[in-house]
């Protein structure tokens, strides 16, 4: 049986920048710690929604040691270790497995597009140099190359990739991967407007920048799943939709750092390139947000 | 509130060829009493799988009347009446009133782009003609034009147009429907790969071919969805992909076709340029139905 | 050598329908008159721009009966014969043979998306029926069929078939057909804002309804490339532009229609459900066509 | 009138690696040198020909120092500095002024994707730090973000962005910068394949790598332009666009490593997880170089 730490609610915390746009690492321990309380499954720092490639080397360090610090065993821990080079990926995942992450997460950053052979060979030499499971992670619209279905296949059957989450928003992918790769394999949903398909369709868990928002909704979801009450699972997703849909839209940094400032939380500010969303933006996502709220508590 | 005389599994029959490629009324009529026996909810002829597009006016009202006929009352009728030109639209939706059938569903179809005014007058132009409920169809792929799903709503305010069928594939238009436009509204799914997430997202019916081939297993998924089990859905649904892959990859007349001969039936033949299967591709065909088949005894 | 009777601009006339959205016979021949008088090389009628598919057979007959007329064999004709069914395709082109046509165009319709050896059984059908040279014309834009390039190349096979009209909009497929099949074979651009990269490319003539509204500039910049004046062709180019622009993204019959009319000659109306530009659209064209006309004058 | 230095045949040299997978400095320069000595017009350095996301920041200051040494004033250089954060990109920019170097190129790299006004931000941000001018680059394939007409027009007010290149493949890109910018603007071609088209739509210069393996080709093309004679450079683009072709296809810095080898010369090793071309593309590629050579002594 293949080693598959992680299921249900797999939360990924924001990056917080300081005034001079340095990271700022007790802020980011008090955003990780809110997620763990409010019941998330697991911690995935240094994401796309940790803005892992725009951080040094050092920043990513600071990032994985505060992580496990904080969350101390509570709970599994999944940290990116993506890098353009093949070298700095083997540098990243040693790192955190040495400081004691359950697993790590690989994205094959791509600018030039990769071949099958060289994302196969990249995925096996990092493998090879560690001893925790691994989650491929396919998103061509951040990672530039968009993993088939049967590469995917090839990768698990390097023994430490246990594990797949598919962002490609496809839901016939997951079909795919379920029916090809039977009940052996354990795949992840990364698009959060299609967290209710994906567990229909059989997702072990979802990974999520929403808990930093609105986690109980997110939690209710798996928890509707896990007790067959599709019923109940179609409406709880209805509540959320919008302000999935929206984050996702608006990129996950940016909306994540706005929604907590609105819910009256630090989110700390944005490296640059990237900027805060719009006044009009930020009342779009109040009105969101709010509309979240009372459909809650009505139900 | 509105008038949606149709829900659950809506079988489409093909329309069947001779020798001479001319359109074989008795053997549609056979093709069609097999739908209902088998437990369709629907008939739905003149689709996509019916080759609405490649049949004469004269065709077309034949189809239309074998349909009646045959059904007699005993389930609703959906035909289908697209057509390029507004004024031929109109005049084969009042034929089908005329002669019967519950509903008409109406695709754009654009050989130019249509505008969504152009839109909207089309439709608004037949629905004063005639007073039986519409179904709006979305099919880029087949109809050339993508309607969005603010359009939709636009044509939702037109008081027979009660019914939207979305094909794009994307379960996301399907959320947003749903949110948008309240319980009030009804859309089904004609994308047989998206059933179960469709029925999950809240569709009322599927508008499929499949039950030409598999009738009990796609109105087993319905059941499942109904009596609110996930799991079996789940289950149900799986047994079923693989096929319903495949016959939307290979054109949906061309495999229900081949397929119905490997059950041992007279599937007729086609009209040219459209040409049977390979000889590879039947046996492909058979395979997947020998698989379907097993797993449905073992079940 | 192969039989290519066409070259230059070919010009593609708009089919005008009177209050009644019957087609207006006698408009027609006199805007064809127009397109011969203005220098035109070729005349193309039923095409796209004659909105072919929006008419029925006896109008398809009417309309190449008046052009054979009206051209009175004072420049070569080139007829659009397409249809969805292979048979109705084999009707028109031997119908517009027996009445005189140059050649025929035929582009594979497809609702249902065709297969190579649908495509090559379709054009080897009707090639082998009729004596005049068939231009295979490509655009997935409109007929919902992409051809590769190395299906044209088959295509090339079938001996009556010796021309191919690209409207991809993609200069680097006409790159590829020149350099793959070499000099024996005569391409033609039908992507107005590529004319200037087509003939540069190589191209022997550009399918347009361009010469409806500006003649001079369309003929200038093929005159411009002929005498090897790179310089000037740009310069010819860049005057026409925009227009070539707008007239593809309105729509050509739309367009056309509505260019005649602000240039003072009656455009016909059009028939549903294409409906005319709005005014705002209208005064866009206008202003365009006013400068149009005066860099002509200060050129 | 704005600072625009750059002009015709501008040349990327690949960044060389040793067996460890370091930098090869001495072998970088003598790659510089043959690009200098068979006539390229310029040369520029730490593009993506060059794979500059995969360097460190000291690798990226060597090669800029190592580049402007070999130069040595003989012919203009445009050093990549594009970073995905702003403050990064600052530096290196900054970098390269000091260091000497004519002009920075800056592509907008983006994991999150960008709004026009980050993108804006970004550029001014740079810009207002240097006084050489700026090269805005526009590569959705690479880059991953695409930066539409009307934001390339806003960018070029800012005082040192002077000038465009364009790498979409879309020549109609360059028809609406040339016709809506005016004679002031320079616009450069990073499409390959596109050189023919391009240069007849008035671009001022090739961005290319081609010239590592083709350089007399590439430069007849330009002459060819320059002398007006579109015959002539039409034939000179079909003798290179099989090849031009095939090094896009297959990602330049693998691509032209591997015919630097054909070639006879040494062009070091690759970065991983970039792996060197199959046995089969080398032997295509040979097939494509001793085609290219053969029709260059024919003519």
């Amino acid at each position: 049986m293949k080693n598959v730490p992680l299921k249900g609610v797999i939360s990924y915390p924001i990056t917080p920048f300081d005034e001079a746009e340095k990271v700022d690492i007790p802020l980011f321990k008090k955003l990780t710690e809110r997620l763990i309380s409010s019941g998330s499954h697991a911690i995935a720092p240094l994401g796309s929604t940790g803005v892992l490639p725009y951080l040094t080397d050092e920043e990513k360090e600071a990032i994985t040691e505060a992580t496990i610090q904080q969350v101390n065993g509570r709970i599994p821990t999944l940290v990116g270790v993506s890098n353009l080079t093949t070298e700095k990926t083997v540098y990243h995942a040693k790192f955190a497995e040495k400081a004691g992450a359950t697993a790590v997460m690989i994205i094959p950053m791509s600018y030039w597009k990769l071949t099958d052979d060289e994302i196969i060979k990249h995925y096996d030499t990092v493998a090879s140099q560690i001893s925790i499971p691994i989650m491929a992670y396919n998103n061509p619209a951040t990672g530039g190359v968009d993993m088939s279905p049967s590469l995917l296949k090839k990768l698990l059957q390097i023994p430490n990739v246990t594990m797949i989450k598919e962002s490609t928003g496809d839901i016939q992918r997951m079909h795919y991967l379920k029916k090809e790769l039977g009940e052996d394999v354990a795949f992840y949903n990364g698009s959060n407007p299609l967290a209710l398909a994906a567990f229909s369709a059989g997702a072990t868990g979802w990974c999520t920048a929403a808990p930093n928002l609105i986690p109980e909704l997110n939690i209710a979801l798996y928890d509707a799943v896990q007790s067959n009450d599709l019923e109940k699972a179609q409406k709880i997703f209805y509540k959320q939709f919008e302000l999935l849909k929206y984050i996702v839209e608006k990129g996950l940094p940016r909306a994540v750092k706005a929604g907590l400032n609105i819910l009256g939380e630090n989110g700390g500010k944005l490296r640059s390139p990237l900027q805060p969303l719009t006044e009009k933006e930020i009342s779009d996502l109040e009105l969101i947000l709010s509309k979240v709220k009372s459909s809650t508590l009505s139900a």
